[in-house]
């Protein structure tokens, strides 16, 4: 009886074993990992404080905010540069869109893109402490992609931390 | 000498007294509250929620945004119409300004102005339960101008409760 029961727990472990390699290979809520960086969308981020609203101009023409953790948030407010780890910055971003109610205004449409920054000094050594993801409709996008986003951060905003934006008033 | 001492204390308690009226008067701290609706900046609103950004064409050209407190935040995400009593919800406004470090966007510049809504059904009956009150400075703008809220929100948005901006996902 004590064997069956031992035989049964690990007959039980194989499976949940098989399982997770299985889950690890194609559910797609594995799949949600930024290529290089790792980078998963935060949960709960949409309750985070808002950093800052932005506009990006036409073939994209989007309407865009950043929200930030406690610690990123925390970061802006009292000037800390560069930005301590455990900071994370997620831009939301949607198509901009004519109001139908007012005319001067324009509102967001379509989500499109959800960007991540995750300030990890160790996890990160190669990008200055920074990992990225960009994701559309909850799903990272191809390595390709990823590969644009440290160039073009080191490239623009190094004063910065490599983070364009700013904390607005 | 016990005469002495009360005879300070109420040369002290009148100085008070007197200072307080003039503050009341003049302070500038004091005329924080909207005309006809009396809705005042909010304590703590910088750390609220998001709902959505907006853009204003010119000539305003502005980035805007709108947060809202927890009441305001549980409606939109449950759907629930109209808001209920103690919504707030702050529109916050910036002059749109072309980004020194990225060509296709346009970011946030001077600040310009600090809108409210506060939803009390019954301090505010004439006007759907809804207070207004549009800050430039953290000074209420004058009265004339928050004349304008009421007839607008009512000729646009009397389908969602008076309120334009809709929750950005």
């Amino acid at each position: 009886m004590r064997f069956a029961i031992i035989a049964g727990t690990v007959v039980c472990a194989l499976g949940v074993g098989l399982a997770a390699s299985y889950s690890r290979a194609t559910d797609p809520a594995t799949e949600t990992a930024a290529p290089i960086y790792g980078v998963t969308i935060p949960e709960g981020y949409r309750d985070w404080k808002f950093v800052a609203p932005a506009q990006e101009a036409p073939p994209l023409d989007e309407l865009r905010a950043v929200l930030g953790n406690d610690i990123a948030i925390d970061a802006y407010r009292s000037g800390t540069l560069p930005f301590p780890d455990g900071s994370v910055l997620v831009k939301l971003a949607y198509k901009r869109k004519q109001s139908a109610e007012f005319a001067p205004a324009t509102v967001p449409g379509a989500p499109t893109t959800v960007q991540v920054m995750v300030k990890d000094s160790k996890k990160y050594p190669d990008s200055h402490g920074w990992g990225f993801g960009r994701f559309i409709n909850g799903k990272p996008v191809d390595q390709k992609q990823h590969e644009t986003c440290l160039a073009c951060h080191e490239g623009n905003v190094v004063d910065h931390d490599y983070v364009f934006t700013r904390y607005a008033p």
